[in-house]
């Protein structure tokens, strides 16, 4: 699980060096233990709202295996999903989300409105946070030290 | 309003021709009265389960102008967005949100997590919900109708 973390980490520390919010993901299969697919935020590189690290590697994965159902694959975030990533996760019928910081800012996993625990979240991944957190909140201190200063 | 929302309906009656679930939406520049997107949900024939309606103009208004915020811009979609939409509609932080038939399976703006009425979410656009709803619902009814036969 850590292996997995650690490219998700690699993928927010390049974003943070492209000037994105530092927020990395990677989609695994956890069978044959392989990465279908990583990235950094590129929300102001793509010049598009939508492009989280976590819609990215649901975009990408589904692109290669040529199916919209990512069915029985992990997703390993270092951030707290927000609303709109934690629904993609569900749309996409992962098997589990693995995230790393808490985000009780724009987090809805365990903050906000909790789209795991809403009733009309019809699927509900297996969810494990706090996974090598301090690491992922440096990141991200760093990108907001770096912007006030 | 209603003009915009001819166009969507357009878009959602595509959609259904393509037997994807027949949602449609445009963004429109409500001071030059133009459309800068129009899509219907695409997630089938793109294998994308994030290619809802809402996503696609979102993303191609982005592209067109070149910039993630799409601050002064409207909305129009056939149905309720889900949490990804509405959070993908925040996010953005789109001016309104004019929307047709409401969706208690899967809605987010009025049922569910309601996104906008949620302390973390940031920009909230204003909304108008039921525009059209009976002609909106017609096509969803038409689809789940076909999926059945």
């Amino acid at each position: 699980m850590n292996d997995f973390m650690s490219l998700a980490l690699v993928q927010a520390n390049l974003a943070l060096k492209n000037g994105e919010i530092p927020v990395g993901a990677v989609i695994v299969d956890p069978i044959e233990k392989v990465v279908l697919a990583s990235s950094g935020n590129r929300v102001i590189s793509d010049s598009d709202p939508t492009a989280h690290a976590e819609i990215l590697v649901i975009r990408e994965t589904a692109k290669v295996l040529g199916s919209y159902k990512l069915e029985g694959l992990d997703i390993y975030v270092t951030l707290e999903p927000c609303a709109m990533c934690a629904s993609a996760i569900s749309i996409s019928r992962l098997r589990k989300l693995v995230f790393g910081a808490y985000d009780p800012k724009t987090g809805a996993v365990d903050h906000g409105p909790k789209i795991f625990s809403q009733k009309t979240t019809h699927h509900k991944p297996e969810v494990i946070g706090g996974v090598r957190e301090r690491e992922s909140s440096v990141y991200l201190r760093d990108f907001f030290r770096l912007m006030r200063s």
